[in-house]
């Protein structure tokens, strides 16, 4: 008999709630709002059918065998052109390509986090950093916010934490942008506190009144980490993110991505560089914005139409997702059946919070589904909330 | 100033020595023998340029979106089948798709190493595997072997291991297949004495005299996770493999898989599957093997006819790599930079001991450069040794 002895970080993994939840809600007929899907009609296929042809046409023996952990030296000086627009000091020999910006979470946390060690993170934070995280085996301290996002009084909590990391941009599940005030508040108190920044970005273009200001890690020198992901400006099924990273641990997170999966797949690499290389997300993006503006908008108009009293939401400026708080009595986790009943499904806010607690919140997301449905998928919650209150 | 505080694991991750060697080695001119690289002759470009265009005629939207963190179904399925094939009992809810089957391996070491837990290897073994287990920090145990490979009885050695990885089939690096006899005794013992094994197959197809005897987790039920992979018998590029795991393993890996990358690239997958799927590579893989029979013997000959006495080395019956000992009085990395100077490269063999030792072995591929420049790389070697014994 064979006796397979797990490691003890084996018990920090566990199901996705998301994807468990996704599974349900698959059905046909159900009206989800609970996946942060990007929505397929504004995937730019015909410029992949191109650029896939053209690199198998031009170089197919390039794109097809083993390459450079470091990723596709055209691409990471594409990136760094990029972020160095944004602010950040980079350069393509500090970028590193990663198998989506996840992996770029997992080899952060693999270089810098031991067990017993901390990791600050935002109260609610992305649920995939938490996952990514968690088996390494790190004490998770939420820090404080209000309104305007984490307090810089509230970093203090994150003294001697290996990494504070923030998603200052339309957060996953939050919806909230952080001003560039906080920003500048953040950074200063990071700084003073010695406090190392891993800051990621996944929908930073999605701005749907005004770009977000810049990043924290531009005042941050070699106190930050920055990811990034092509998922959410072109399509999330290639694959594509990037770490830049400070010269003190590019070498370390290079030699974990050599570990992890040799290289991100230089076919995928070199058909988004050609997609991207002559200025097309300048034309794309902003079809993007224009959708998922009025997606947010049918949103926006059908919880203030329909959900009832008690119930709080932000009015997100971008990104994917509203985020709404419940009457406290209410426990989302325990209403998703009824609605899922009622013909609709979102995802609940309580583990998005490394603490636990919250019970009454959730995350909606507007992307994925018409504006059509998504009325008919609130109208459908608020019903299902209304019933609740009543009984 | 920033105080970034490294994981204690990030001491056990180090340079790849062979990704440093190849980038010593690529200058133009230089005779690598030194990489385990396909021969890019060898890609079937017009079966990818095909399949990449149906499927993103008929499915780009399902392509190019996130997928499951399994893999794609229906080429789990053809997984499941092709392993059924060999022997092995293997149903498509237990293969796990991976990214590339580096990360097999990676996974498998997060969810089974703990700090100073035990991993049995082979003397020598696939550097790659000692670099994906190694960040881990487990205390690697070698298992002594014959001509045969590794003995029944050395097995005892690795009692209490959480696993004893094996490459039966024409390892990296020593090009060595154990026979039908040896892999019955080693999975006899392997259960007697409840050791779990974790067999990886990246050459099994690439078979130039006879196929290999079936895998010795064949015999194991569900004391063995199998690994495989598509880059020796595809592409790399692409960067697909897979596990095939028992059920008391297959969520944790599932969720480390989702934790390390979301999932493999649902396009790459489906692209792959549109390739395979009506039994292209029982075409396509006797072509491979031709062409690499053919190097293996020019390399056997141009060995037989220019190295010195005293050097002694197997004739793989497949794979990639001749393994060389040379007189024990020489050492291979320190003879390595007079061998780039001399127009030629090879992998020093140490690196592949887990224990160390071994400064008199080295590693040739036979498969990347054509037949006629791996005789003039030999006979730059041979005289480099001869040179190097009579000073």
């Amino acid at each position: 008999m064979t006796s397979w002895h797990m490691a003890r970080r084996a018990e920090r993994l566990n199901p996705s709630t998301i994807r468990e939840i996704l599974k349900i809600t698959e059905r046909p007929g159900i009206i989800s709002l609970a996946g942060g899907l990007p929505a397929t009609e504004s995937f730019p296929v015909a410029a992949l059918q191109e650029a896939t042809a053209r690199v198998l046409r031009e170089t197919p023996r390039e794109a097809l065998q083993y390459a450079a952990s470091e990723g596709f030296a055209p691409l990471r000086a594409w990136v760094a052109d990029e972020l160095s627009a944004q602010g950040l000091s980079a350069s393509a020999d500090r970028v590193l390509i990663t198998t989506g910006s996840q992996q770029g979470l997992d080899l952060v946390a693999k270089v810098l986090v031991d067990p017993a060690s901390r990791v600050a993170v935002e109260a609610p934070t992305y649920l995939g950093a938490l996952q990514a995280f968690a088996p390494y085996e790190p004490e998770f301290t939420e820090i404080e916010g209000d309104a305007e996002g984490p307090t810089p009084a509230a970093l203090d909590a994150a003294r001697g934490a290996r990494f504070l990391y923030l998603l200052p941009n339309f957060q996953n599940p939050s919806g909230r942008c952080l001003g560039a005030a906080r920003r500048d508040a953040l950074a200063e108190r990071a700084l003073e506190i010695g406090l190392p920044v891993v800051e990621d970005n996944p929908y930073g273009e999605l701005w749907y009144d005004a770009p977000p200001p810049p990043p924290i890690a531009a005042r941050l020198g070699d106190g930050a980490v920055y990811l990034g992901s092509f998922s959410k400006v072109l399509v999330p099924g290639l694959r594509l993110g990037y770490v830049l990273a400070p010269a003190v641990l590019y070498p370390k997170l290079l030699q974990a991505k050599q570990a992890a999966d040799l290289h991100t797949p230089g076919f995928n690499q070199r058909v988004v560089y050609e997609v991207i290389k002559d200025g097309f997300l300048a034309r794309h993006v902003p079809t993007i914005r224009a959708r998922y503006k009025s997606h947010r908008d049918a949103m926006r108009v059908a919880l203030e139409q329909h959900m009832p009293a008690g119930c709080r939401w932000n009015v997100p400026a971008g990104g994917m997702f509203f985020w709404v708080e419940l009457p406290p009595q209410l426990d989302a986790t325990a209403l998703l059946p009824r609605a899922v009943a009622a013909g609709m499904a979102y995802v609940p806010g309580a583990p998005f919070f490394a603490g636990g607690g919250h019970a009454n919140t959730l995350r909606l997301s507007f992307v994925t589904v018409a504006p059509a449905l998504i009325e008919a998928g609130i109208a459908a919650l608020a019903q299902v909330l209304k019933e609740t209150l009543a009984s």
